[in-house]
């Protein structure tokens, strides 16, 4: 086990009925609240009135910043600095899914420098004084809503670039999983992937062989991924399976499973964004494409891990280790096409012919994330294996 | 899933060469620091110059409070009070193991207050400014040092009471792993089973009959402590094994596995206070005589849940559900007597003509934390199976 710091202050209100405590929860931290959210939706279903109405009533001065994209756009985080500044806002809410929660940090981050935003997902700056956010998650997936990271899309440059910063955690996170009811299948699978990524990219990228008590959680974490997403496609209004679930995913990307690990790489993230910069692709979907061709490609190199990873979660016991090893990347990918998600780029219609300008625009990122062991050929193998 | 709020705002750093930086964390919270220890172990193994060191390399003016004992007794609480008071400390720094880091938290609590520190423990008082805490962990077991209880005998009344407060949480907590090279086999056992208990409460006191993930995370707790306390029994100088212990014992009661739980009890701790109040038995070794007759009087109340404990961390898959929980238990108690920790109150030359006398204990601590499902006769019921 590597040293490590684990502090993860994020207060988490999970359950029913928890929505109306945003006012109060958000207002600890000033009255003038830039409230960030998506395209609409949260206004169809009747949460935008429930948030509104919790923050007047805490007596907070409202200024909107709504049409968040999916794969948010460094162009809409601008406008969100600029209106953060003109209004003097003191906190920041967001109410969404990790897109906005994501798009709501740069936005903390960014409001009180005087240097563009971009500069923090550069590397170049360092983040100082962010306004404080607090949060209502409409999706679990990204787990946003409990650490300190995120993802924004350079639309100038096509860059789809993430960083973290410790004093970027939410101060308060509301999780009812009541408000997630009404997501779609289709995006309740992805965001079910999405937190599977989040663990599979720290089991199989730590260079630690000795992370016992961290493989024991994750690899609870991703049975219960699959377990609890199974139940939510079943039954859509199943509270205690979308309860499930929303924890699961906050759990898989909180600081937990990664402490102690070293460093760690996200390389299946790192691919995956330049598909999203690129096709615009669902992130989950995007990454279920690329999962199992860069599991296929690393079994080779560390066999022992991946039969672990098939034994514990999908109770492989028979063959060989590399036999072990190839079966549990199997059933992962058996059970992204039950839940209709694509299992090679070639399920989302990208040629092959573009995997050299998916490989150049990873290895950007590749650079700023400083993983040395990728190179633009290494992606391409990983790329053809994904076809 | 029952609505819960996880909030753990406590600092671990975790690793070699982690406690130099006591001093600096300390002093964040103020210059005039009550450093509280054990009965002289740390002086032995050279901790105490490498604490005393770095609180003066941050300037800091240091009152002494050592020598609380294994189960702490109220009567040295009050004496730590009082220095404190006297004292003017600002924060309180804690060296040791769960006991030691249990009076200082009881310490921060009774410092700033008028009344009795015990009116805490019996309920009739809430906890308010206690001082700040930061902690160096001797010893992997009780989990005190990131979470926010205690538990402290009455030298007076025979009482071994617990209670709990969010404001008790530690501010930085140093888990130097190496420092516990020096634990005996005996109390490495006892701190494993200690962990161990920690999960087992939860895990079989929840009336919630859907907690999938927290019950992996438990499985997976309880899975690791058994293997990660076999390799430090087997090598008690790997580092690897060591700190995989500590990192478990600290999860097992963090909140983590609670969360969502709704209202659990501790009832095999409140059966093992009373052991510790009159025969001042090591706490996990009470642990050990307890547990297995606990779980055989519980087992045939939900046998289902016993079955899958069974199941997944013990492999059991063949019989009924009934034969699976019994060979479940079994497989815990024999891990017990392998690592030579009592399966029995005899084994701790307990007379089973003591057992009203326990259990009328029991029940006054069973009052306290509101176990209306616990009465005389049935923890005279549950120990006679403990015979």
């Amino acid at each position: 086990m590597q040293n490590f710091v684990f502090h993860n202050p994020t207060k988490i209100l999970f359950g029913k009925n928890t929505v109306p405590l945003i006012g109060a929860e958000t207002v600890l931290f000033g009255k003038r609240v830039l409230l960030v959210y998506g395209t609409g939706s949260i206004k169809k279903r009747g949460l935008y009135d429930q948030i509104v109405q919790s923050l007047h009533a805490a007596a907070a001065i409202i200024t909107e910043h709504g049409g968040v994209q999916p794969n948010p756009l460094l162009s809409h985080v601008h406008k969100g600095i600029k209106l953060a500044r003109e209004n003097n806002c003191d906190v920041v809410c967001a109410v969404g899914g990790g897109s906005v929660i994501d798009e709501a940090k740069a936005i903390c981050a960014g409001t009180p420098v005087q240097h563009d935003v971009w500069k923090f997902f550069t590397g170049k700056k360092s983040v100082k004084n962010p306004l404080p956010l607090t949060t209502v998650l409409t999706l679990a997936a990204s787990g946003s809503e409990m650490n300190s990271g995120m993802v924004i899309t350079n639309d100038a440059t096509s860059q789809k670039f993430g960083f973290g910063n410790k004093q970027l955690f939410p101060k308060t996170s509301i999780l009812d999983p009541t408000i997630t009811f009404s997501v779609p299948a289709d995006y309740t699978a992805y965001g079910a992937i999405d937190a599977i990524s989040h663990v599979l990219e720290c089991y199989f990228t730590t260079t630690d062989p000795y992370t016992p008590v961290q493989d024991r959680l994750m690899e609870g974490i991703v049975m219960n991924a699959i377990e609890s997403c199974n139940r939510v496609l079943a039954n859509p209004d199943d509270y205690h399976a979308r309860a499930d679930l929303m924890w699961t995913a906050s759990l898989a990307l909180n600081g937990l499973t990664s402490s102690g690990l070293g460093k760690v790489g996200f390389p299946m993230h790192m691919i995956e964004h330049s598909l999203s910069a690129f096709y615009n692709v669902p992130h989950g979907a995007g990454l279920s494409a690329v999962i199992p061709g860069w599991m296929r490609f690393n079994a080779k190199l560390q066999p022992d891990r991946f039969a672990q990873f098939a034994t514990r979660v999908f109770d492989k016991r028979t063959g060989s280790i590399e036999e072990k090893a190839t079966q549990g990347i199997e059933a992962l990918g058996n059970w992204f096409r039950e839940v209709k998600s694509p299992t090679s780029i070639t399920a989302l219609n990208i040629p092959g012919t573009d995997i050299p300008k998916i490989a150049a625009n990873a290895m950007t990122l590749a650079k700023v994330w400083r993983m040395r062991d990728y190179s633009e050929e290494k992606i391409e193998a990983i790329l053809d294996g994904c076809l």
